[in-house]
């Protein structure tokens, strides 16, 4: 038993032993060449296994006698027309014409994703609360819940074209970003491809050892080589098919090898990798072209995990009362859709994805291994593994080749893990002079000090607020965030502006910062992070309560409600931008240093696309150093994890920086406590330490 | 998914991950401690996959509501009881009391293995051909047919224990035989006992580093070592379950070691091992105490894949046609079932077993772990692997401990395979100085011929005469077969001794020997393998128009069928006796040497527990040497596994003999066809190559 190549979430016992992929049930009935394996023409297993499905290769569904009747269907706007028996589900009938659609949910009427548009002919629709009536009158349908009833013409709507093209062109400005950062690519799974002396009589040295041989002259360490029962068992097939030329991936492990497929003929379609970051609220994937380290396409989403709650702890809680198995599936699910998506971007398949490196923090890594992170919140915090070995993908669930060898981003400690090394490692901080101050702000905040002689770390339990966590009208920096405010002093109106210019849905991280900013200059606020009471105008307004300040009007809104931000708002964001500064305060002083002598200020995390470091010092998140010193580089963990994908000495630099970190535990910390106190001001309770601002 | 632990057949989901072991329904349900797993009454997570089958372990079977009615069963001679409910299988009750009962098919009611005496009570019985009518006269029932309907007293047969004590002093024997030759014994699975220090705030490195700390400590290598999944996912509770006191089973290969397994606590049940010689013909298993080398027990069989031909070449033929995964699947129901007789005869459990040894020849290998071996048969003859890696017992389904280390005998061609290999680690050729002639006469025949600075090697096809096949009455040696011979010249009486003094059923290789002996020498066969013609004599008849010898007469066979001995059983020896010499004569002129210069002769094989060296020399199967430089040593294949299970020296030595020998390619070979042309005589067509016969 394995998991379907196709839906990880399936358990199938159809094995292709040529492709060591399993295919389920459904994948086995398909005729897309595309979804079981490119290898299909003259691959007998498959066959086999075809056959084993009760289909006839050798007979053409419209011979078949006693059929139902069939119906041609026409998918637009690619023009590829395919006949189908009466009653095929749409999505099937894109499957059998080598139409990709989007189908998060795999065909079971839940996700809502694969939306057609029937321009011509009949379908049999069930209904769906997932096509607003709006769509249904322009012709709109879901693929998996409509039934082929008589010749259709159906249009891939153009929002999924353009997901498509998004997907594909997040992945070109990715490239832009880090290419050139890695040359040449060093994949983790080396693929070396090899043309073997046939045996004869004199030469009559087992498959096995005539492999090694091979391995050897490409210089390949054989007397550090595993192999396991699966390539054993395939061997003389996939030896003698292409006439003794193979290609051998082989994954090097610290002090051993292993051979983990052995492939017949040389070439073949492009390596590609993924880089993962998992995070706790969100989740981004890079589909990178090994050949030279192009980003093909890029997705990212909310991490499904959120519903059992916004932080690592409750996750953890959620865990321990309904199994981590559950958590895990949660992730994987999230991850793999992503895949999907990245996958459709490029035009890719899952078999071609044979290296992967997953950056997360240490509970995200745990979950998604399905490791136990009972221990991780106890004192005195202990997770289970903190360097992992080198694993599968197919051990572990991911959508990609079953043999893809898979890099897990090592993490200190349990509340400074993977996803700050990676940080590191893009920053550099590591292996350069100058003494710099490193702040991850996501879910969680995590500071580092130091320079390529010493690393301290820690972690200061920031919350989800500036990811949008515990803010009524808090989200993620995606399409409709508000990520930069400006008010006017005099009118008190507020200029917005929104990630991809679209009408407002609510505020990211840097349009918060910005807003305090704002509200502090123009005295709607004060310094003890209290609303004053005594304005008369109609953005200062009174919601449940509390006072509040009107961002954007109903009207202006596609929801028709105000976006409001209220004190509690407030007071949560004052919260988290005092953890993150005492963070730094005490850090500093366990290392016997202050901000004066600090070179170097970088700053990652899910703020936006952009940060404004004057606002985010007026507030008091950032301390008062001289501005030139700052650096904001987004999301770094992501980064790190596709240099890790491309480089072997990143990979060995990433367990450097993790061994070299010393961690420092605040929470039994005293005088973190009282930095924190002081700081839950705005900027700070000592206008000293931030002169600049008092000027 | 996985395999039951108890019943390997049987997949299951129901996985006790803190003692990595699978349990299907019937186990789940069953009462018997011993079934499940030794630390029940600890392990939290046994019960709850207890109560995922529906189980509730506070109440007490006999509390329950609504339940059928219950009645007492007594097991006698051990005088164990149990209630259960009416309707349970007699089999059932027996495990649920802990009584052992042999049931090789599980209790489907086809082995006939489970047999009880009824002595009082009432039982409901199923009809089975199983049981002869004097048996059931006698009150014998199948307990997997019977169900109880009313209390009742059973008694274990005495056969049953009969055969528990003999698969029991099978093992002393053996042990006598070989114990002394490895001391002190070193696992390829080391079990590392540990005690951790506890993490505090100040030393919390994860529990993965904590336990490699210990490991370092224990002079493990950890640099080296790799650890999977389902270790990490029950590494933070193994660890903590009895206080950070733990045992580690570590797999060391070749250049890196695996953390196979994390056990709770320190000490536990003895640890034991398997020496397994898979024969064509026979398979025998030895259950060894790891501690000290003790031979708990040794069971014996036929290997199932007999029903697809006698020869390798017949099961590979079958393997082509009916696919390898059922050859595979019959290699393992016969050694999992001698596995199970074993561990009955010692009372101990297939958990115990955490080492593994597999001897046997190529085709055998390649066929038990499911590697087709189609182009073993096909020239150049080359098989898939010749050196196994280490693999995991629960990879292949053999019936021990899943993570249990499998070494197979590494064997140097597609005709001489890892049982020859293992016969040289027992004889020490490789180790000495005297140039030595190898043969192992098993269902082919493989010689040897070296010493310790070099070794060549070849196989003859002998076929499997001296095992039994192709001969009318042609058996292995075990109860009942005709293991020695004499016929009196005047009477032409002969005088015959069986395997365990039992009334004659057949005749095994030594008997045959013996047989063609003192027909030539009393005249009834010729040289040329004729029966002369002109006896009048009850004994010299005609069966099926062919000359015969009767050895034993109708009325004194349990078959009440007279054993006969006929001119084609004569042709078959003398083919089988002269591929042998030929062999000899080949390879030794293949080396430029003669049967003068050859210090030793070691015969090892299945010719039955004695043999007659005079009388094989006067047939032609071996040289007219002098009669010192002879030694028969029976099976060796399974005493080299004994010596290789338990020394790391010796699974060296293995590997190094493997390398060291060069194969000779008879089937190309002209001399070799006119070598064994010259061999079909008896002695031979050149009296002058014995001296001591022609005279």
């Amino acid at each position: 038993m394995g998991t379907c190549i196709n839906h990880p979430e399936r358990e199938t016992s159809y094995l292709c032993m040529k492709h060591n992929a399993y295919l389920c049930d459904e994948c086995l009935q398909c005729r897309d060449p595309e979804l079981y394996c490119k290898f299909r023409e003259s691959c007998a297993i498959w066959f086999m296994t075809k056959k084993k499905a009760g289909l006839d290769a050798d007979v053409a569904p419209d011979t078949a006698k006693d059929a139902p009747s069939e119906h041609r269907v026409v998918f637009r706007p690619e023009g590829k027309e395919i006949r189908v028996p009466e009653g095929t589900t749409l999505l099937e009938a894109a499957r059998r014409a080598g139409v990709h659609i989007n189908a998060s949910c795999n065909g079971k009427g839940a996700c809502g994703k694969c939306k057609l548009v029937v321009t011509s002919g009949r379908a049999q629709r069930q209904s769906t609360p997932l096509l607003t009536d709006s769509e249904k009158d322009k012709g709109y349908v879901l693929a998996c819940m409509s039934k082929v009833s008589g010749d259709l013409t159906v249009r891939i709507p153009e929002e999924a074209l353009q997901r498509k093209l998004k997907v594909a062109g997040m992945g070109q400005e990715a490239t832009a970003r880090l290419k050139g950062i890695v040359i040449p690519p060093e994949p983790i799974l080396k693929e070396i491809p090899l043309v073997l002396d046939p045996p004869t009589l004199q030469d009559a040295v087992s498959d096995l050892d005539r492999l090694k041989r091979g391995l050897k002259k490409a210089n390949c360490d054989i007397d550090r080589l595993n192999v396991g029962l699966p390539v054993m068992r395939q061997l003389a097939a996939s030896v003698r098919e292409e006439n003794w030329k193979v290609t051998v991936a082989v994954m090097q492990r610290k002090c051993s090898n292993e051979i983990l497929a052995v492939y017949p003929g040389n070439g073949g379609a492009p390596s590609l990798g993924l880089a993962i970051d998992v995070g706790t609220t969100s989740v981004v994937v890079y589909l990178v072209d090994m050949a030279d380290g192009t980003i093909l396409a890029a997705a990212s989403g909310h991490n499904q995990q959120a519903a059992c709650g916004d932080d690592v702890i409750n996750r953890m809680v959620c865990a321990e009362k309904n199994g981590v198995r559950k958590l895990s599936r949660m992730a994987l699910a999230t991850i793999n859709n992503l895949i999907y998506e990245a996958l459709d971007g490029a035009g890719a398949t899952a078999d071609q994805v044979r290296n992967v490196v997953v950056s997360g923090n240490t509970t995200m890594a745990h979950l998604l291994l399905e490791i136990e992170p009972h221990y991780i919140r106890r004192e005195p915090y202990i997770p289970t593994v903190t360097e992992f070995p080198l694993l599968k993908a197919g051990d572990i669930g991911l959508t990609a080749n079953p043999v893809a060898a898979v890099f897990i981003m090592p993490g200190p400690a349990s509340y400074v893990g993977g996803d700050i090394v990676s940080g590191l490692l893009y920053t550099g901080l590591h292996r350069e002079d100058p003494l710099t101050l490193f702040i991850d702000v996501g879910t969680n905040g995590e500071i580092v000090l130091g320079n390529k002689d010493w690393m301290m770390t820690a972690a200061c339990s920031s919350g989800p607020a500036f990811e949008g966590g515990g803010i009524r009208w808090g989200m993620r920096a995606e399409d409709g965030a508000i990520e930069k405010v400006t008010i006017d002093p005099a009118t008190l109106e507020p200029e917005n502006a929104t990630v991809g210019d679209q009408p407002p849905r609510g505020i990211c991280g840097s349009g918060m910062i910005d807003l305090i900013a704002e509200l502090l200059k123009v005295g709607i606020i004060d310094r003890s992070g209290h609303f004053a009471t005594d304005w008369n105008h109609p953005r200062v307004v009174t919601v449940n309560d509390e006072p509040a300040y009107v961002l954007v009007f109903a009207e202006q809104t596609p929801m028709k409600e105000d976006i409001v931000f209220t004190e509690s708002d407030l007071k949560n964001l004052i919260y988290s931008k005092g953890a993150v500064y005492s963070g730094f305060t005490t850090l500093l002083a366990e290392a016997g240093l202050d901000f004066t002598m600090v070179e170097r200020m970088v700053i990652t995390g899910g703020f936006g696309q952009y940060l404004n470091i004057e606002k985010a010092i007026r507030i008091g998140l950032l301390p008062d150093m001289d501005r030139d010193k700052f650096a904001y580089l987004g999301n770094s963990s992501i980064a790190g994890a596709y240099m890790a994908l491309l480089s072997e000495d990143y990979r060995t630099e990433a367990l450097e920086i993790c061994n070299n970190m010393t961690y420092i535990d605040f929470s039994s910390n005293p005088r973190y406590m009282d930095e924190f106190t002081s700081a839950l001001f705005l900027p700070h309770t000592n206008l000293e330490m931030f002169p600049s601002i008092a000027a």
